[in-house]
């Protein structure tokens, strides 16, 4: 569930979503965007929750601003954001952040 | 539940945590702290998700490194960190990153 990112600086884009009521293809589409993300050159992981209430979100680590700008222009991947607009979230909001400093506990 | 942020540029706290099993007095206190973090000058908002399996993301928003430092230093919140290493969390992770962009979908 922890993405293994290296040390900083690096990218972090930071996904808060609200879901529609019902479920209309998005678990499909939420699992092949979890595929597919990987298989991109400057991809660095991924982490995400989600509550019982449908509110979310997901960050995904990014080696550069190219990177992220290539991962939004994939065509899989543009073609999920405009049913994410259109069906899937009620509310979103994406904050690209470049990650300075990290502290973690590990057991 | 989605933080009224001003324009960036400013800074985002990413906490990902893994809970223990158990309560441990874990509820009070993220509500104590939900309470306290507005309080603090330079605050800027909070989301927060954590799924069923207790991994959790909670994204704070602050308008400076500087008020991000008094935060981190407050003397309840260091006590409720000392717990959350001690008790709370099995595995966490904080990236301090600055936030350059933002796009949203607003219903």
């Amino acid at each position: 569930m922890f993405a293994k990112t290296p040390d900083p600086p690096y990218y972090a884009v930071i996904f808060s979503s609200q879901r529609t009521a019902g479920e209309n293809g998005y678990g499909v589409m939420a699992e092949r965007m979890f595929e597919l993300a990987p298989e991109q050159p400057g991809y660095l992981g991924v982490e995400s929750a989600r509550d019982v209430d449908g509110f979310g979100i997901t960050v995904s680590f990014w080696n550069s601003l190219e990177a992220l700008a290539r991962w939004k222009r994939n065509s899989e991947h543009h073609a999920a954001q405009e049913q994410g607009k259109s069906r899937w979230y009620e509310h979103y909001r994406i904050r690209v952040s470049k990650v300075e400093r990290v502290y973690a506990k590990s057991n």
